[in-house]
């Protein structure tokens, strides 16, 4: 029988072994990463912005096989610093202005290299208390920042736990698809067809052709028939935002011939021009027919601690759900849940059983999950919200500055009105005293892009809004200040000057 | 008429504002986050690796609402010690055998922080063309060091580029997603209904009965009928894998019943006990019908990288698609595309049109992607392929040695035989001269994993096989030694010992 010491001579002495987690390691590679990450903030500016490599590059700098033997961390270093920075897109340089700015800070940056040395997985609470208590704590904080209804919050109150609550996910697409999922499930049981696909062909989902396109690739990996899945057109007499009057129209067009309204993807902030759909009117609109609203402000949801830009979502009182910024929030946590809980054997926990935590596991796609609220939280924490509402302000008067310098040019013209820091501008057709066609302006503005962009000195990403291409100035990249902006204006109008004094 | 310096004036001189990213901060934030993991590292065998504490701790311990003014960074680092680290599960602890490890190490944490640092977004090549070839290097490497067949990966060989190819997901879900999704696509091209989803009611998916709950909640998230959901009973004449007899008689039944068989999922190391599902039988068996075989080795793929284990996925030649840990491979990367891939007018460029390039957004759920690929190739470069086999023999090493000890004391059982490194026992009901019965039994192994958890000394889950409670002893946490294993087997009889002397 067994006792105390039964069996200890089965096991060897412990041998000298690889220890992945060896104290000098970690202290050692660790220190030289965060030197090089100094070294490299330092450089970023002087690094062309966009590189000029082609196609298949680093496989010719890098050997082609993993090796056997280990290597001295320098000698990764090394390879880091002389093939990968080289060919980088530089995201953290002040002279990125392509897409919408990746922010980013030294507390944020901090919180996830804590995050993945603890390297917790937070399925449920008991899996990591703190984990899942500092999520919810992070989402709680930011809604009062955003000044979200109580309804969409976490905390206690005097009269016990409400519905609402929140979740970080990986990305806006996520926050998308387990929100469709759930308005999928419930139209499924509106209509009927309670525990099987069979009427998914009847449902329908609506969103401004402006709309991001992860919605219609969610609506897609969600089911939805690709023809119900309505772009409602939008056009210069909306800024390019929603009408809701042309949504209530598509809805009971929907009703009228036997389809279920689902649900609406509204978005505050789109990416191509920065329209803002009107949410009180949508909410309203999408509430006569039981739809699912779902706001997407992955990219200015932020602006929206500072109050000046905060009625940009009044309404989202009305929603039966969200707000998102890779943060989810829902009214009714409930709706989710019922969708997407699976609770295997070896998950069963006394803590879930007794209802009184949030298994988060039960709100996104996957089941295992990173510490995220740790950077969300250290953020608010030592920055606090004066800050974090300056830096809004401030990214957002430099882009009405680079907005102010392109209005005093005629040679250019500010296509759709600023509400963020986006400015969507272009070479004007018919200014600068010449006879520019739409084509020829098409052909002018693309021109520019392309040789700023081979400068290094910028990046600029383009759309097209009401058939008209379109140069976007993002301003926001963390490292920017004001005289980056600057001389990117002066690249464009240096660029402009010659581009008109030669071929065209 | 534009010039250099039209509007210089436009622009105020720059203020002293809040930078994030300011050198300073940078430098001191990491340097002294750096510092709190190699003292948590140092201290974390001494905490209790589960928290005892109570659901709502964190809310009592800090503040209810953000704060508006900065704070020093060294008041966020001292909530975190004394708030956050308290109620922390810790994964990292060598004393935790839970779940599965959540394994690390110094090169792998480095390369996170490096990418976070970079924040780089590489939806497209264009977009970072370091970090999308670093992804595909890194999983070509892999897949080397796996032994898979040339057709899954990215190499351009002398006869051009083919169409095998991976990318690197958040969570083995979402590698079930994306392929169950592109394998409905072509289902319902197949059976005629492309372009509508008229057609889902008729497709069906197969795994064993012990695969793991992701998968059947991402094939809800896809659409898939409920009723077609087939969950393959196992036994212990497989030692709970799957019999591709069984699947191949699910297959023709639903054939026979009009219906299309769509995907199977095949796992490699099943969370509950580890168990193996025969690759090359289940692919010849779905290969009869023309469905989609994953493979998901989320566990048990990184042990393959050891030629001893390498048989466990003999028959991965016969794939379609697959293989998982995290990293995805497939045979034909336009499956993936064709049903996933997105192009708004913001990210068209001419190296995504040139076809020479690869769009790993086209291969995922969202768009936007972090650049995870380096940490894998930091891993690999650095440790090299001896270090790396040698981890994973030690791990397994170390798991063989505490099955030994458990078949040493009779009044405990190993219950299905040990894969990896992961052991599956029990106390035994009829064992130690006792009359327990099978309740008894389950009674006394629950009450005993209890007991364990609560000294705060070791943390072991729990699962059902054959409708037996069993305990899972998970070997592998990255700073575990062979002494934390012998302490856990020491701690686990003398918790018998007391228990038996008890109670029971």
């Amino acid at each position: 029988m067994g006792s105390l010491d039964t069996n200890p001579t089965t096991f060897p002495t412990d041998v000298d072994s690889f220890q992945p987690l060896n104290a000098d390691d970690v202290r050692s590679y660790l220190h030289t990463s965060v030197d090089f990450i100094c070294d490299y903030y330092k450089s970023v500016e002087s690094l062309p912005v966009l590189p000029a490599v082609e196609p298949g590059y680093l496989r010719r700098l890098l050997q082609p096989a993993p090796p056997t033997s280990s290597a001295p961390f320098n000698v990764t270093m090394k390879e880091l610093r002389e093939a990968v920075v080289p060919g980088m897109t530089h995201w953290a340089s002040p002279n990125f202005f392509a897409f919408f700015p990746s922010t980013n800070s030294a507390a944020g940056i901090a919180g996830e290299l804590i995050a993945s040395a603890m390297n917790t997985v937070g399925f449920t609470w008991q899996a990591s208390p703190a984990a899942t208590e500092m999520e919810v704590l992070a989402l709680d904080w930011l809604a009062q920042l955003l000044r979200l209804p109580p309804s969409f919050m976490n905390r206690t109150g005097a009269a016990g736990r409400g519905t609402g609550g929140g979740v970080i996910l990986g990305t806006t697409s996520e926050a998308m698809l387990v929100t469709l999922v759930a308005a999928r499930d419930a139209a499924l049981r509106r209509s009927g067809s309670s525990g099987t696909m069979a009427g998914i062909t009847r449902l329908t989902v609506y969103a401004a052709n402006q709309t991001h396109s992860t919605f219609f690739k969610a609506c897609h990996l969600a089911g939805f028939d690709p023809a119900n899945v309505r772009s409602i057109p939008t056009g210069e007499e909306t800024n390019y935002a929603l009408d809701p009057a042309k949504l209530l129209e598509a809805m009971q067009a929907d009703i009228d011939a036997g389809l279920v309204p689902t649900y609406v993807c509204c978005t505050v902030g789109t990416t191509s021009s920065n329209a803002v759909d009107p949410v009180g009117a949508v909410a309203e609109a999408a509430a006569r027919f039981n739809a699912w609203v779902h706001v997407d402000a992955a990219y200015a949801g932020s602006a929206c601690i500072c109050p000046e830009f905060r009625h940009h979502i009044d309404g989202v009182e009305r929603l039966m759900t969200c707000l998102d910024c890779t943060c989810l929030w829902v009214r009714d946590t409930h709706r989710l849940t019922g969708s997407l809980e699976t609770t295997p054997e070896y998950l069963k926990n006394s803590a879930s059983d007794s209802g009184a935590v949030t298994d988060l596991k039960d709100m996104q796609v996957g089941i295992g999950r990173r510490f995220r609220g740790l950077k969300l939280w250290m953020v608010m924490r030592t920055y606090g919200a004066a800050k974090l509402q300056e830096h809004i302000r401030s990214d957002v008067g430099m882009a009405k500055m680079f907005e102010e310098s392109v209005r005093a040019d005629e040679r250019f013209e500010v296509v759709v009105p600023r509400n963020f820091a986006l400015v969507c501008f272009r070479i004007r057709p018919h200014g600068g005293g010449g006879a520019m066609t739409e084509e020829d302006a098409e052909e002018a503005n693309r021109e520019l892009m392309e040789r700023l962009n081979k400068t290094g000195k910028a990046y600029l990403a383009h759309t097209v809004v009401g058939g008209k291409f379109v140069l976007r100035f993002a301003v926001g990249s963390s490292t920017q200040e004001e005289r980056h902006v600057r001389s990117a204006w002066e690249l464009i109008q240096k660029t402009t000057t010659e581009m008109m004094k030669g071929e065209i």
